[in-house]
């Protein structure tokens, strides 16, 4: 940006820039509708950036975000802590609790296996959960990462891992999603929903 | 959003969403990235929020945003302060400044008259050009609004103000966007283009 702007704003515009999917257009945008917003509300969204960065951690047990030390679903009493729900992100467990179906425990790795960008086993939480499985009482772990391939690499990758403890190990299904045209379904997609195919 | 997630999470996702062109999804996505930032960028980023905000606001001259009492375009000693080209925002002046190609000092009025949306001449800075204006020596004011409905009339209605102080006032050329295509031109474009012909 040329010298005629305010430094201020600059330092803004750039802070809002390096968000993830902000380009400098949208972040010059932003930063002066900041200057159009009260100095309270400014001032409280500051306090809730530095706020949510500071209290907030992994879960001890189910490494998900919380401000507690065991987040809610690990410490609830009413979930079913014998079947853990295996998810990429924090975002996941959101997903997952937005169908209110699930009644189970999850656990996040933070990441999916990806061997050429790195992230290899001890990157992510794969043994907070092995610790936790071997600790007991687990019925079944759900291995509920993306249908991609790293979803499914590392998927296969714990699955064996816990077989060989004598866990019971599943995969979320793979079909036809509810109220798509089979029409634009992908051959892989539709294969899948047809291999699965259940009795009526 | 599910009360399994943290509160200042939370918090933190509202007050992105609360920006203009952020939905709650990319609020979310927003709020997770901050997670992930180190604690000291997070601090950095709170501070520019606040500062810009505190250490803003509009210049005594030409009502532009800068951190001084005098913008550095009123205050620069090359700039010709007898043309004045009056713009909507902030944002107006700096796609200005880029062509480099304008010499001349700014206004800006800080929105367009819209009686329809309660903007009338006393809620935009108009009164500030025309003490500016009487304050002497204006050889020309540039109207450069927006081309569109509120554009043109504030266009107008300035121009008639200052026409009775017998200012010169002068309205960007409408015309053909330079690399657009003719055959998808607009109507009322393609006629102004015509009706603005020049010699070659």
């Amino acid at each position: 940006m040329a010298d005629h702007n305010a430094l201020p704003l600059i330092i803004l515009t750039e802070k809002f820039a390096s968000l993830p999917g902000i380009g400098m257009k949208t972040a010059q945008k932003l930063a002066y509708y900041v200057m159009s917003m009260e100095m309270k509300d400014v001032e409280d969204f500051a306090t809730a950036l530095v706020n949510a960065k500071k209290n907030i951690h992994k879960c001890k047990c189910c490494m998900n975000l919380t401000e507690r030390e065991i987040c809610p679903i690990c410490s609830s009493d009413v979930r079913n802590k014998s079947i853990i729900c295996v998810v990429e992100t924090p975002k996941d467990v959101t997903a997952f609790e937005r169908t209110r179906e699930y009644h189970g425990v999850y656990h996040v790795l933070h990441g999916l296996l990806s061997p050429a960008d790195g992230v290899n086993p001890d990157s992510i939480h794969i043994k907070e959960l092995l610790s936790r499985i071997s600790g007991g009482n687990i019925a079944e772990v759900i291995m509920a990462t993306n249908p991609n391939v790293e979803g499914d690499a590392t998927a296969m990758y714990i699955a064996n891992l816990l077989k060989s403890l004598g866990v019971k190990v599943t995969r979320l299904a793979f079909g036809l999603p509810v109220g798509s045209i089979l029409e634009y379904a992908d051959e892989v997609t539709l294969y899948k929903a047809l291999e699965n195919r259940n009795d009526m």
